[in-house]
């Protein structure tokens, strides 16, 4: 079950001025889903991604990167049930019939349109249902609709993920709604699955794929469930211009900064609400590494805990096997990491020093902390002055159940 | 349950002319277990090993280290229920008061003495109850206790590990006879928990480090459980010269080939084990990549898929969801892979070709292959002549089962 997660209360995800949502049954996988989704946005939107660094990539997420380029961007096609992944030429071919179909029916070309899709590998996409289905999606495009698109791009999620923020811009007031699913196959080699973050601001068009990767590298790029990177990750960053702000032109300046931490908001909460909803999760875990030399160093740690079978089935069963994560401190790979100057905390409880178990340490300071659906394990390397924290779940039994059945 | 793998007859594993084992029960996780080995050399053995890459290396291992460095090893003791991991400063004097302890009642200096731990981590060795038993241990030592010490040194084991086999060594008949331990926490960064493989063949010191390293990179560094490594990983070889074989003392002969086969089988047959009996499995995989450019790379991706739990939790449940095989393909790291350009089969069924699902392929196909207790996933790169197999297991409500339960 999903931790500390609800589905958002649809009036809370704000419309974004220029941007319009519809959704339609395509029947893509079962018969009856609501299972497609038309994003339109308005002209001089500004669009970037981020994409998966999967080899296999989907058919859908090659087309993107090549209609990023391009440029004019007025639409989104987002189906579930079906990823398009591992569909060679004829998969390139199906995607591109869909973006195809989209423009005819909003009126541009085809490179203006951007598709997405997410579900089973390796299974040709039944192009025929969601062209018939398109115009039901069109006929539903409105403002208002982010909730029931939230529903829509679900595969094993079990809740919705939306967020929306509003930040002061100049003298103007921008939204920022966004939209997310990912619960399994979740690990960032960019991003998770599927985010959607929207806002009306103005902004250079020169500054969106800086600001797409700011934000996805301390949000997306934060969370793992399984250590599976997708075929299909994206996380596109949409602004629609309308807010009636003074055009945002120098990332140092204190409206960029303004803008980027509202997105960054919304974007966070959607990334953790992916741990939360992790597949089978029981518990919401943060893992925190402080005092590294970089960056980078701290997140292979991080993630070194964060993906370990052994520590996640240890916190599934609240048990304080904490051997485990030194353990995993271990092998992540810093070369020359001292253990024997390292700390390591279970929530406020120090667990180890000097390379051992701490002196001050009893076995029920650390069950209390297991015991709780939100638990933090901070590392303290103690050789330099970088942090990186990075969101994951515990692994259950019904991850395995979950995976196991996935198809049937 | 472990995958068409049973302990070894008794009677199978054969004696090594100058090493005896003797077992005895220490208490040291569970009253009445017989958890403590002792392994005496006699003079003139040559002892070799490989260990774990983890920072967080257990005590024994640092002094294995140390001692081999200082050579003349007459004796090796191994004890199971605790790991002497994450214990500082005292857990290496305790490892060293248990070397002290060997070395005085065998008769030699606790430099000539390698200790082994292996259970749980981060608890402090019950060193007492060690030395206690250790004259129990010394009293049963025989030449023909092998399948007894396969049984002591077990943790999460279902079944004992072990093997031997005989080989013409110039007019001489050398024996090689090894015993291993490994379920859980398996994934090399070297090797797996404990193996020990013993011959009598002679063989010059000089050779020593250069034949365990050749045998562990075939067998115990080919092997995955969950993706953990370990930080009691150790893989020792030991010579005692006496089968009367000519000292075999260069590496490009025949001799030491006719050496290196039979200790690569006995050493291969133990790793295997390990993934037929690893935590959990009900069935045993095969990883085999072929036409790579280098030996990394074929790891690399063959690592990727033994790794993915995706992948792992779909041969459980003998569904051939064969997406997953790819997207793990795809994010195994090889920058420029064309995945255009490789084939992958399951079994002998061509299952993926020119990016997609193979024309040829059925579902009726791929299920057939699911439904057996032994499956090899083969990926033919086409881009170059080097090939690497690695060995695991599926992943099923089993495993974490017995990780979330592993401490009570």
């Amino acid at each position: 079950m999903p931790v500390n997660l609800a589905a958002p209360d649809p009036a809370s995800l704000l419309p974004i001025a220029g941007l319009r949502l519809g959704i339609a049954s395509a029947g893509i996988k079962k018969p009856g889903r609501r299972d497609l989704t038309l994003i339109e946005l308005g002209p001089g939107s500004q669009v970037a991604g981020v994409f998966t660094q999967n080899r296999f990539c989907a058919a859908p997420v090659t087309l993107c990167r090549q209609h990023l380029a391009h440029g004019g961007i007025r639409a989104l096609v987002i189906n579930t049930g079906n990823a398009n992944a591992g569909t060679g030429e004829e998969g390139l071919a199906r995607a591109h019939r869909t973006c195809e179909a989209v423009a005819g029916l909003i009126g541009c070309a085809a490179e203006n349109v951007l598709p997405f899709s997410t579900g089973v590998i390796l299974e040709p996409l039944p192009i025929d249902r969601i062209l018939a289905a398109l115009p039901a999606a069109q006929a539903d495009l409105a403002p208002d609709r982010w909730s029931e698109a939230a529903h829509a791009i679900m595969t094993t999620d079990i809740v919705a993920k939306g967020a929306s923020r509003q930040a002061r811009v100049g003298s103007a007031t921008v939204t920022v709604t966004g939209i997310a699913k990912g619960s399994g196959m979740i690990h960032p080699n960019m991003a998770t699955m599927l985010g959607f973050v929207a806002t009306d601001a103005a902004l250079a068009p020169a500054l969106m794929q800086r600001l797409v990767k700011e934000v996805a590298d301390v949000s997306f790029n934060c969370v793992t469930v399984d250590g599976d990177t997708s075929t299909n990750d994206s996380f596109i960053l949409i602004a629609t211009g309308q807010a009636g702000n003074a055009e945002i032109g120098d990332a140092a300046g204190a409206d960029y900064a303004a803008l980027k931490d509202a997105l960054s908001e919304v974007a966070i909460e959607l990334a953790q609400a992916m741990a939360r909803d992790g597949e089978g999760a029981t518990k919401f875990i943060t893992v925190t590494v402080e005092g590294g030399r970089d960056r980078s160093e701290c997140k292979q740690i991080a993630y070194a805990i964060a993906r370990s079978p052994l520590v996640k089935t240890a916190f599934f069963a609240s048990d304080p096997n904490l051997g485990r994560i030194l353990a995993a401190i271990g092998y992540a790979g810093v070369a020359d990491l001292d253990v024997n100057a390292l700390k390591v905390y279970l929530g406020d409880v120090l667990v180890a020093e000097n390379g051992g178990r701490a002196a001050s340490y009893s076995e029920a300071q650390g069950a209390a902390v297991m015991a709780q659906s939100e638990i933090t394990v901070r590392v303290v390397l103690h050789r330099g002055s970088v942090n990186a924290t990075v969101w994951t779940c515990d692994f259950s039994y019904d991850y395995v159940k979950i995976n196991a059945e996935y198809r049937t």
